[in-house]
């Protein structure tokens, strides 16, 4: 049976023609069927222009949600905008995942407004993954809720956890918090009281603090922190890649022996852009709530694109999140939450 | 005249030997006069080692702050220390300026303890320069407070202003604030109440949220956050930076063809490692204290030690310290304590 997967048509700085070739280049794969959400006329504009571009469904959406509309307003507002159509689908059982390149906290907002969170989960949390020397690091929130609880970080724990155990082969993940040091006196008022609720939590293999340095050495599978820390890490990690990049192409160009050298280094070049990119191709899946949701990169091109519908067919395929949903459950969380409510 | 620098001879991982090598390599400027704080014998018995050491004076110090200890309770505990004696020696104006590359909570304990704070400053911050593509930037605070109010960033923004302008050739230096997203909408409470402050702040030229990325392409000259998320993003880069190393090392092995690649571009890497290293190299500044103090890596090596000695005779000799005094009376700081003080 195919996995079928709503894709926003409408998102992204290069949309619709970069989403929808994506979603063809995605749509070659069998187990896939992509339903491609937005402006009819558009949208068959663009497959026009692709040699034997394969079936694939198109459900109208009249509206769209800028980059910078405010999201939740946006959201209430334009009820018929191709990401909440997109979501819609996915409530109504009609796709198994949703994807989208546009503006990411609404497509959050859909996603909550839309599909709702699951038991024991206050707020959805984006998770980047992240390459190491020892494989790929999950590390949640990346930038969903700026100001975090302690309670909010073990739930991240939870979900983390479900999803580096489904997606990337880690049976019984190491869980670290994102810190400034490795001691346990060492942290903020969030990270200390965070760290305590994880240790005590049985279902946690806590690891401790981690620190950048030792999260890019590979010492732990899943990180957590608030989305403010989680974010500005990853724009401190692509911000000095960049420079790095950008010194390297600069420096190379000093005479006719470095020129030679870059030359002979270009599969050198080849494999750390292979190395250092997947995770972006990927796109982001956003976890806890009742269904699966990527967000890609507002840059997306085609072929990000159809890396983030392959992310989420993955998704829906390995059950993320009934596997999330049973964690929680076996936390105990649900159980807090339903004793609160009464 | 020269400028006297109080070193704690016992501080850092290699200390008293990279200490003592390093303070013989500083005092060969003789605008800097080197006083070593520590166990005399071993000082002298380092000292003997060297070829041609030049004059030092030397103060003895019986007690040593461990790594791993309490900052404040040492402090506290052990006066004799040779943190506490350095901090001394300047507190009573036979140094201009202290170094050490011991426990920097310690270290900065004290600055604050020995030589008190200027007024209008509630806490110190220790600022780090960073290489950017258009020159260094500081940054502020890297991890001296974790958990801030909007009126430190503010101050922050005054110590940072004044020692870019003094030390880095920026007269009127451009001041954002670490965020996560350009927009003022962007970011967490505390960066939202900053920014207010900052931009009715007439003395500072402010340029509103920087992030990662914005930080490493240069646009701007300072940059001010609460001490956890610039310690993340230290250690962000850090670790990235030095994974990249390790991925460029490994994929270079793999054939004769990017061996040789490697090989050519030889002065490359030697740029490479002077351009990412001279922030660590030169020590990071404790600002916000009556004097000035230089907090060098725990892993310094010689050359580091020198670099920091260096840069601490720089500071008192371009006089960072009077430049915040006046930077905090100007925008009115020092009269908000005195009237809360009333």
């Amino acid at each position: 049976m195919s996995t079928s997967i709503a894709v926003d048509a409408m998102g992204g700085d290069h949309a619709p023609a970069a989403v929808v070739r994506g979603a063809a280049l995605a749509a070659a794969d069998p187990s896939l069927r992509v339903i491609l959400v937005g402006d009819e006329n558009r949208i068959k504009e663009e497959l026009r222009q692709i040699q034997r571009p394969p079936q694939m469904e198109i459900v109208s959406a009249p509206e769209v949600i800028d980059m910078h509309e405010a999201p939740a307003a946006a959201v209430r507002r334009k009820r018929n905008c191709s990401m909440a159509v997109a979501a819609g689908l996915v409530r109504d059982g009609r796709a198994q995942a949703f994807v989208s390149a546009g503006n990411s906290g609404a497509c959050m907002a859909c996603a909550v407004f839309y599909l709702g969170l699951l038991p024991g989960v206050d707020r959805p949390a984006i998770a980047a993954v992240l390459p190491t020397r020892s494989g790929p690091c999950t590390m949640l929130d990346s930038g969903a809720v700026v100001d975090c609880s302690p309670e909010m970080l073990l739930q991240f724990a939870i979900m983390g956890k479900a999803y580096a155990s489904a997606m990337l082969g880690r049976p019984n993940p190491r869980v670290g918090i994102l810190s400034i040091g490795e001691e346990d006196t060492k942290g903020n008022g969030l990270t200390k009281a965070a760290a305590a609720l994880l240790r005590s939590s049985p279902s946690i293999n806590f690891c401790g603090n981690i620190e950048g340095t030792a999260l890019y050495q590979g010492e732990a599978d899943v990180v957590v922190c608030d989305g403010f820390v989680g974010n500005v890490f990853l724009k401190a990690s692509e911000g000095i890649g960049e420079m790095l990049v950008w010194f390297l192409r600069e420096s190379m160009r000093r005479s006719i022996f470095t020129r030679l050298g870059a030359l002979l280094l270009r599969p050198v070049w080849r494999s750390l852009k292979r190395f250092t990119d997947y995770a972006e191709y990927g796109g982001a899946p956003l976890l806890g709530v009742r269904g699966v949701c990527v967000i890609a990169h507002g840059r997306s091109n085609a072929r990000a694109i159809a890396n983030a519908i392959r992310a989420a067919g993955a998704a829906a395929a390995s059950h993320v999140v009934d596997g999330i949903r049973v964690g929680l459950e076996e936390s105990g969380l649900v159980n807090n939450c339903r004793a609160k409510a009464i």
